[in-house]
């Protein structure tokens, strides 16, 4: 499928993706760029790139697709380092978990040469670095394809087809589509989650005792994805804050309607939005 | 440890009341109060009670411990019309999932000469009726009593035991706190659950299916709740409204507080409430 994958930041998505290129027979030659010389060293210790090297230089020149496997912030700057060493005609993609800011942050950087296909795998674990990485991470996940009038066709088939390969269920849709329906799956749970943990710590003392220790299942399982690391959420709000505040606005005028209910004690208006909500959430699920 | 007891409502919390009364010989004598006749029937035909009638006067008279297993709007009415067979010095107590309504409907009409002790099981499945109790219902659960200043020690002691007996935990706490904590651990994220459901529902049909087809576990999980009992959970909403405005105005101000960190792009305060969040997370459960 490819001649050589070059991949930029070897965590759990970059080396996940390295194991499924050798393993599936999908690049002929797979390199390796990470900032950090440690990570490099484990990488050809353990023979899971052809090459790797803290060098642009070493590993970019003549890959056909090149992936940024980076956090978020830092996708321009390494766009530009790379640049000088991109081929023509070289495939560039990304597993970033916004879409809007990293093309935004890619796009004016991007040389003529070359094309972009921004890429969102949803899958991942609580682990991080290149240790962290398995063949069967995308398998049977999705991966969502954000492209636009811009995005070259053969490019964007090629990327389909290597996700595809990996085993994941393939979906194209905008940028914005994108955005909002993850704000509306993750972040604003996750916001809930971070929010609802704040509350219960606003309670007395003997208050919150009696919630850890009555709350079996309930509090515990809503407030576990208070636990997700600070730093990468903190970007993700920061970057998807349109879609999230759309999603967060509406929730917050639909909770403070029924909260207008219970201060009116209209029973009626309650009954009927908890119904409503009932068989919504059956149309939407089942 | 009682001589007769008369269980009032056998849906079920009561039928699993008598299971553990008899099998467990913590009465000489079990008695059941219903207003469905059939229910009376499957009763004696099952031997789950020595006696099982619609009339208060058969099943009343002579009982030394009365349990209210009614819905909370119905303990009112139902303790009135028992009240002329309620014997001297007999205890009266209730399995309400709230409190202070349940206390206040009860007060008014509860004769001098029997002694009244709130009580709150948190145990349930998703099914009810007489052929749903079952004897380990209880076991490791906990059970709340609220008793003040005007409960008789004895007759507290009388249904501490009988809880214990049971196989649950019992803890004593004050009204107003057992209606906070339930708000925080159970009344305020079925409102979550109930309410994303809706704003989800306002975005565009394909956003909608987008929705439901990439969310395999966060927003399945968060929502499932909404599928609970409408009326039941509006009754909670009706008569637990204090505790509920307090917590859900904690939790609507917190995430207002998150909302304006995102609108004004505060990266460092995003980061240090949810860096607050995870550590009260774990010095709550952990």
């Amino acid at each position: 499928m490819f001649d050589k994958v070059c991949i930029i930041g070897f965590g759990l998505i970059g080396s996940s993706i390295a194991h499924n290129l050798r393993n599936k027979g999908l690049a002929k030659s797979v390199t390796c760029l990470d900032h950090n010389p440690e990570v490099c060293r484990i990488v050809m210790q353990r023979g899971w790139a052809d090459h790797a090297s803290v060098n642009a230089k070493d590993v970019v020149v003549d890959a056909d697709h090149i992936i940024l496997c980076v956090p978020v912030a830092a996708m321009a700057d390494i766009v530009k380092s790379v640049t000088p060493f991109i081929k023509q005609g070289a495939v560039l993609s990304d597993v970033g978990s916004v879409k809007q800011a990293v093309i935004d942050q890619i796009r004016p950087v991007l040389p003529q040469h070359c094309f972009y296909v921004p890429a969102h795998p949803i899958a991942g674990t609580e682990y991080s670095g290149p240790e962290a990485g398995f063949e069967g991470l995308f398998e049977n996940y999705w991966c969502i394809l954000t492209p636009d009038e811009t995005t070259s066709a053969l490019a964007l088939d090629k990327v389909y087809a290597m996700w595809q390969g990996f085993g994941a269920k393939v979906e194209i849709m905008s940028v914005s589509h994108h955005g909002t329906a993850l704000a509306m799956i993750s972040h604003l749970p996750h916001l809930i989650a971070f929010s609802i943990v704040g509350s219960a710590h606003d309670l007395e003392r003997d208050l919150q005792e009696n919630i850890v220790k009555f709350s079996a299942g309930g509090f515990r399982g809503l407030t576990r994805t208070a636990m997700s690391d600070p730093v990468m959420w903190r970007d993700i709000f920061m970057t998807n804050d349109k879609a999230v505040l759309d999603v967060l606005d509406r929730f917050i005028g639909d909770i403070t309607t029924l909260r207008g209910h219970i201060v009116e004690k209209n029973a009626d208006a309650i009954e009927a939005a908890f119904e409503n909500s009932r068989r919504l959430r059956r149309a939407l699920i089942e």
